[in-house]
């Protein structure tokens, strides 16, 4: 839960708050109540310039003050000078918009199993269930209407919000989040034909979700046929993806919205994949590599591969082949002519 | 909930409840127990003819009457004719299938914060949660077990479907409709690099449902950054759609299910996105505009575009490329031949 | 509910329990105590060679013994030689890793409306909701937190993981799996316009989920307009799936992650979607029909059709434009390249 606190600083309070150099011409009372976009700001706001390309949309904004980068300035406005843009508009949000964590406890109406372990202070919301042997470590915030199933575990300082299911014995890290509706170890998709009907192979493995992942709402997370699927460090992935049994998936990754793995996908350290791409089964994919929005991978990728298409091509490859396809229907008529031409 | 009421009426009595003009060769006593389509209809019902084209069908159909529009006449079956089919449509299911509203009350094993504010004739489901300062309006419906988050505001004559899920500040309208499984206001995807590693912005923005919306199954719509993501009046949303952050969606809109927004779109009025289209990030979309399934839009598209593809183009050209690509094979055959011909 | 039992068994032990027939060169002792794959396995484990392709990758495993087919034999290495691999391994995990009943009975913190009827042998988890009228067949299994709406009708033996939700009328037969955050029975998306502005056509129709069908995490299924929207006998449907309002899909269909079905699609008996493929309303596909991942269906598919691409065409028409396209940029330089000679 996060909510403005109604605090009112002037600009030597707040650059001695971000540790910032007020940069202005004259000494003009300015009162700061808040943080907004260069398009949204009045004068009762400190606003942002993430990139010099923005300059001239700043000057023209009716901000009261700006963070900007040592190395830029805005004439005739007050400026707030730090090592990096990012990392102040995350300072004045957590001063301006304060995190009030969920109250300490166990709700009345939670139904917690004797034999389910509960760290010290720990939230538990209205009508969650914790099942026999789960574990719940110190300071975990467990969401109105969560599922813990039966032996899971989950770290410190993790927040599941409202709605979140976790099935029997996935293990959840430390300073995780996962958002509404994430359902993490629902059954790998997995059918053998035998005797010539479809049979379901039981999937008796986990989920490990590593520490400080963030899991964005509606997503799901398969737990692996035999052995674990893994989501790596660090890993951020939005809403409505579907990461399928036995996938790797490595540290720092992104995944947009959308996205779909297949199992057994492994995938390197800080890889990219834009909304809506897909993955097939069985696939490895390198570090850094990036695929871009609805493309399809389907065979391995080397490190640092940026694709593009379905099926996925280097994303050169695919935008020459585009600009190619543009020209086909003139092509056509081009040639066309050509036959008709008489090679006298 | 909507339940067959078990009500017979005949041609005159239902004629006279639809404002409809009864249109039969001779007397028969067709007696009408319920509304079916053209295909499974019997005797005991009223099927309806929307386009003229479906004549024969109709005819060949079992149905005992027909509603169709005034220009339209089914030789021997008796029609009731109307202004608008689907209007009568609409007032038939009325008839036969009345909307039953729950019944008002709080649920005894609902958890309501004392500092709640709950309208007049509210109905709240079992095991619902409604936070401190959450405020609903009168005559709304919160199903069984959905969660208002703090400070939310839900308007009048709103239905939330069990199993909703709003969080803090997001504000909904009234005769909104809410399908199970939504999530309202969970974090949009947003992270920064800061010393090479990715810092989760904190999202302290809203979500803001304007009235008359309704919203599918499973649909995650993220609250802002800063400012808010708003979907605009009278809006249509599919089941499992993705809205990002600070998205403005206009007026009227229709997305199928599966769409994807990224962050900051803006849409026009009465734009229609057909199912598992994708949108980039900070895209504006003019008003009428039509996105074919699948399509990607990587651009801004001016009011009345109707695109395909991905990177979605005019749906024209998207068409002749495909129709030369289908030559494509054949042309390389053509090239290679002509190359082969000496030019003597 | 599936654990490891802490089970230790030698090969006499498990080929008598498999049916299996024991080959080993010499008498070593071998004490397995569960299943893994060739990558995970060690010398307790039982692995599984589903292909003869894996023959060096399983013998150059630590595995304990292995699993194959009665043609297959590993030199040097234990064998239980079986039928069929893939019910071995079915096998093995229900002795190793047995499945657990949830506790019979009805979890106090549950909400079950007086006129709702349950069998004998039900679970019902905590906080569970069943309303008026509904029907809750024998050794059902409710999870926690799930939703069955009034008037709905569950078989016998079929289980609904926590947070389920079934809205009312729906039905669902026996020996069905439900995973978490599924949704049966919210309205299908259909307006019709009158008078200029989009108005909601009421869904009164309902659900049938056939026997033995499993649905994935957070899919849905719309209720028909009129009529009903019914899944097929042993249909498996994976994660993030959106079923339409009218769709009727045949038996033993198979969905994976991310597909979408508009209203009205019909298809046969064993098709197989592969993830994130979309299809039209109202398109009807052949028995046996195989649509490629991402694909979009436009139009009707005859019997046994395997089909790529947005519009989906036959796959080996897809890929012989693909290849084409690949080489399209070097052909309009060979066309650019005759133009300019002269013809002299």
């Amino acid at each position: 839960m996060r909510r403005k606190k109604g605090l009112k600083l002037n600009l030597n309070e707040l650059a001695a708050r971000l540790n910032a150099t007020l940069v202005q011409d004259e000494g003009n009372e300015v009162i700061i109540e808040g943080l907004a976009t260069l398009d949204d700001a009045l004068g009762h706001n400190l606003s942002f310039v993430g990139s010099a390309k923005l300059r001239d949309k700043a000057i023209n904004s009716k901000a009261g003050a700006f963070l900007v980068n040592y190395d830029l300035q805005l004439e005739g406005r007050p400026c707030l000078q730090v090592e990096n843009v990012w990392r102040g508009v995350i300072q004045t949000i957590d001063i301006f918009y304060p995190d009030e964590k969920a109250i300490t406890g166990i709700h009345p109406s939670a139904v917690i199993d004797p034999l389910a372990k509960i760290g010290r202070g720990v939230h538990i919301g209205p009508n969650a269930v914790v099942e026999k042997e789960a574990r719940i470590g110190n300071d975990t915030e467990i969401g109105a209407q969560c599922y813990v199933g039966r032996a899971a575990v989950i770290g410190e300082n993790t927040v599941l919000y409202p709605n979140v299911t976790i099935q029997e014995r996935v293990i959840v890290g430390s300073r995780v989040i996962l958002h509404s509706g994430v359902v993490l170890g629902a059954d790998g998709f997995k059918y053998e034909v035998i005797d010539g009907l479809p049979c379901k192979v039981p999937q008796v493995g986990i989920v490990v979700i590593e520490d400080e992942v963030e899991i964005g709402a509606n997503t799901c997370i398969d737990r692996a046929f035999l052995g674990e699927t893994r989501i790596g460090h660090g890993t951020k992935i939005d809403n409505l993806v579907q990461v399928g049994h036995n996938c790797r998936i490595g540290n720092f990754n992104a995944m947009a919205a959308g996205v779909g793995f297949s199992g057994s996908v492994t995938t390197g350290t800080g890889c990219i994949f834009w909304g809506q791409a897909g993955i097939r089964e069985q696939v490895t994919v390198g570090d850094g590599t990036i695929v871009g929005g609805q493309s399809g991978v389907t065979g391995d990728l080397p490190a640092g591969a940026h694709v593009f298409g379905t099926p996925a091509v280097p994303l050169r490859d695919a935008a020459r082949q585009n600009a190619a396809l543009k020209r086909l229907p003139d092509l056509i008529r081009r040639v066309n002519k050509m036959e008709r031409k008489p090679t006298k």
